[in-house]
């Protein structure tokens, strides 16, 4: 594991490590914010899941979680969106296929099964990873994310019963059997078989039974891909219905962009690290 | 007067504008954060000066500036680094000579002359449209910037006495007629008279007697321009000899980076808003 930055960021620092994945067989380039606390002693970990064309720098540059993540004492860990380089599969013209959209599922199809790995990536090797290099970060974790992002952490929180304290997300992607941005990559990844693709899906997991850990999410209200691709109502309804630990908000004349995430990060991680400090 | 955007962010709104300006003879763009206190009253206005390379895009993605704006009720007014296009003088193989490093002075010297107007520019013409333009804010103000836009917030405060509550920096470019970046840029804006430049020059101002209202800079010790264009020792000199009311204040480990500038924006925003709000 190669590290390429470390950058002083509110009392702690900023860390971005290239590694060869033996899970997406291709070089992963990730970034750490280890708070201030990390110098004295053992703290959790929030990941954060990048939405479509996202890499980790989106981020760590725009949402101005490290002075929150500092505050309460926790390690950001932030992931790529998919694997990269030449010899992985891709759709250049596409932004919501292929390279930057890896859409945190395990990929059953050629070509993309070689590579596109990224839920066993971001909830099996990446922790691994963390706990074998990073001795000041324990393995307490919780987990959030931004549209493609959000339908991430929801799904490995649903799917990995116990793993994390808490998950939120900004603006997810709800029903993603049930929108077109869902639909084409589920189709490239897991094939036409729609029924495989309902383990992938967060309401579909809940339907099916899945537990879920507390809950929050933030979704604007003048989201350009409220309607369309997010599908909020389906997971209100599900959650309604379920009667779940879960406090979706709608906001008021919010977009879909990193001043929203901005606005409500400092709640997401208050509210993650409720649980994670516990 | 055109807008470009309207954001909401952080329970405000971000805005963007167009407009021609009459000082610099060229479309000018311009940022605006409106805090929610100007939903119902006036707001004082925090002016933050860019630097090198930077657009008024830089500071309002990058900062974490709206949310402190927010918490203390401060419009920030985000100026562009120069005057921009076709038809203005540039130096396109340099990033620290032409668009985009304006330097905040009035150049006197052809090309530059036609349009690199901006000291007159943030001290003139963006406060009248402001006032024209914003009834939410009121003529109430102090300014900040980082790097060539320190140095800008120095000069703007050192000869508009009175002008500004209080005036903050990061990582500024203290004694420009001193270091290769001013050096290049009033050569070529200025001409060969070095004597015409100490009016641009916060050290020479102070020396001169200039009067200064409160100060707060913060500067990296790990920062990769501190010795060769920063010169924050001169300016410490200075402030210790004139008995100034500054806080300077050395930051191990910290870069010159937008990272150094969010781990510290909270605390600038809080002095400011002592003044502003007095």
């Amino acid at each position: 594991m190669e590290q390429l930055e470390n950058i002083k960021d509110s009392g702690g620092w900023l860390k971005r490590y290239r590694h060869s994945s033996t899970t997406c067989h291709c070089d992963m380039t990730f970034s750490v914010f280890l708070p201030p606390q990390a110098q004295t002693g053992e703290v959790p970990a929030l990941y954060y899941l990048s939405g479509l064309t996202c890499t980790d720098d989106n981020v760590r540059s725009k949402a101005g979680a490290q002075r929150y993540a500092a505050e309460h004492g926790l390690a950001l860990i932030m992931p790529d969106t998919s694997p990269r380089g030449e010899d992985v599969a891709d759709e250049p013209e596409k932004y919501d296929l292929g390279q930057g959209a890896g859409f945190y599922v395990n990929a059953t199809q050629a070509p993309w099964s070689a590579h596109y790995q990224m839920y066993d990536y971001v909830t099996r090797e990446l922790p691994e990873l963390i706990a074998e290099s990073q001795p000041q970060i324990n393995d307490v974790k919780s987990i959030t994310g931004h549209s493609m992002g959000g339908h991430g952490a929801l799904i490995c929180a649903l799917r990995e019963a116990g793993s994390y304290r808490s998950v939120s997300a900004f603006a997810p992607i709800c029903h993603p059997t049930d929108c077109g941005w869902g639909e084409g990559c589920f189709g490239a990844y897991l094939g036409d078989d729609r029924d495989t693709w309902n383990e992938w899906d967060a309401c579909k997991l809940l339907e099916a039974g899945a537990g879920c850990p507390p809950l929050l999410i933030d979704q604007g209200e003048a989201d350009s891909f409220l309607k369309e691709q997010l599908n909020t109502s389906a997971l209100i309804d599900m959650a309604e219905k379920l009667k779940l630990p879960a406090d979706i908000r709608m906001q008021p004349d919010y977009d879909h962009s990193y001043y929203f995430i901005a606005s409500f990060i400092g709640e997401h991680i208050a509210f993650h690290a409720k649980y994670l400090n516990a």
